[in-house]
């Protein structure tokens, strides 16, 4: 009975050696790269003075050279024993980068730490022009001007209040009744914000494409603009998409002019909010992206649908990886993939 | 006998279901937050016209409105069983972002990576205008213009070749005798790189504050222009701050007008590459360094250098957690913090 024991501890110990602490991610490595990109050279610009300390002599600075421009940054976390047959790849919206899926305005877990907790590798990017990514000179190399999303614009697109519900008063904002995005934590999510350029889609969509034949075979998790560039990229390597997630997404190629048939091997989920026929913005969004759902399934595709509302699951904004209930979203979400075969 | 079978059978079965593997970070959780920053209200700026299609018709865009601007931004991952008694803080330096500490150029693992495994919660932002925190609009909210580091510049002043021996075809490039950068990866590193503003020192600073109230105790691990920061933030916070490891620290607070007795608590390491003497550039800035370090130790602190070519580690580059030789590197910066009692 002794060696009884003395077998029971060793499994115990051998557990404890490993490092082992329950309820811990076990991650096998962390990481991050930037992809694609090219290299560009800048000359003929003037110097520049600048002045690095108030008071202090101004230094001449030339502004021309070699450049390595409209890059993707992602970075990524592996598990041990992951139980998503592929990575998941979280593509972020117009106007922010991949903190979108990270931890929530209000301090609460995001998707990303619910995708790791449910056994998936997953990656969080950020496309040309934000962030990590970071961005070029313009007019020399980008092709025009940036734009800043004032705090007025988020409020309202994002469907947390409507049109003309905002002011810079946060305690006279009126939100949608029922919303379940957290409003006392609206300005902490304006601090996500990134300028962005109404003339890189080509660039975005050539880094998204180089990142897609590095980290693919995948899973696409896609928030609005980014839509257009996971379809794109998904016609392009439809045996290295093998699903597509398409949470609110604002954009797609034209159905004239592409071949769905390519796509009959990617299943893809469209996740809807709540109060979209408030805003003809959305209304008009919505029609088109199910006529693209709708050409996707005569074609013999997989297009379904998560209507959030149809749940009962009433006051989702635009940002509904955000919004309190978005656990339970998320957790739809990775229902329909294991039906799609992509869990083991 | 049958029983003691059965009880090493529940040992490694709790093992197993605590879903341990040998080898895997056992990581508690990981995150990310925006700190710092101020709201701003733009006012009186011209409506402008972006065309987000080309082809399509211009769509109206008033830049006027609030913003959150001047945060930082830092990511975290935190440890089921951290040997550091606090987390180590990793800052980058200048026309770069936390990317500096993640996975090499070269795909090796980084510094992040090295000290999660040796047992610390790693945090690593990105500092005010930088990556993930974002830049705003200038002038108006920004003082000046941003400038972009020529590729030329990174490898003459981050000591990977001498003056002059850059060349836009990397073939031609000339890198210094024995250097442990990872030359083949250059064009590579240099996708990490981040417009910059001389103008910002201020905002930087308060987020970097805001950013020690809310997560330290910690110790903070600084790279080149991020010195000034962390010195500045330890003489307003000693007590939050257990001590620096100063990376080829470029700057720092005035001796002549700050009071060292502050300090005496917060011990400090730098470490310094090779091939500093080749470049007036780096005899200025060590020299600067050094009357810092004699000053602290005179007022009672502690001090300590870690010059490479000492240990007879030659060919160091100014972004040495990017060299060959990182992970020794790092394992030297660690037992020192073992020796000022930091780990456990």
């Amino acid at each position: 009975m002794r060696n009884a024991w003395k077998l029971a501890l060793l499994g115990i110990a051998a557990a404890a050696l490993a490092g082992c602490s329950t309820g811990a991610l076990q991650v096998a490595d962390v990481g991050s790269y930037h992809v694609g990109g090219r290299a560009v050279t800048l000359t003929g610009l003037p110097e520049k003075e600048l002045v690095f300390t108030p008071g202090a002599p101004p230094l001449k600075f030339d502004p021309n050279g070699d450049f390595e421009v409209e890059v993707l940054y992602a970075r990524y976390t592996r598990l041990a024993n992951p139980k998503g047959r592929y990575p998941l790849l979280l593509w972020h919206g117009g106007g922010l980068s991949g903190v979108t899926w990270e931890t929530k305005p209000d301090g609460q877990p995001g998707w990303e730490n619910h995708f790791l907790r449910a056994g998936w590798d997953v990656y969080v990017s950020d496309a040309v022009e934000r962030g990590r990514a970071s961005w070029a000179r313009y007019p020399e190399i980008f092709k025009s001007e940036p734009f800043f999303r004032p705090k007025k614009e988020g409020w309202e697109l994002f469907r947390i209040g409507e049109t003309g519900s905002y002011d810079t008063d946060p305690a006279k904002r009126r939100a949608l009744p029922g919303t379940q995005f957290p409003v006392a934590s609206f300005d902490q999510f304006a601090k996500q914000a990134i300028p962005r350029w109404s003339t890189n889609d080509a660039a975005t969509q050539a880094a998204y494409d180089a990142y897609v034949q590095k980290a693919c075979p995948c899973v696409i998790v896609v928030h609005s603009q980014g839509g257009n560039f996971a379809f794109n990229s998904a016609l392009k390597y439809p045996d290295k998409v093998k699903a597509i997630v398409a949470v609110e997404t604002s954009g797609s190629p034209n159905p004239e002019t592409i071949d769905f048939a390519r796509l009959k091997g990617v299943p893809m989920l469209w996740v809807w909010g709540d109060n979209l026929e408030r805003y003809p913005f959305w209304t008009r969004i919505t029609a088109q992206q199910e006529n693209f759902r709708q050409r996707l399934i005569a074609a013999g595709g997989t297009g379904d649908r998560l209507l959030l509302p149809e749940l009962g699951w009433r006051g989702n904004s635009h940002m509904l990886m955000m919004d309190r209930n978005s656990d339970a979203i998320a957790e739809r979400v990775d229902q329909w993939l294991a039906k799609q075969g992509l869990k083991r």
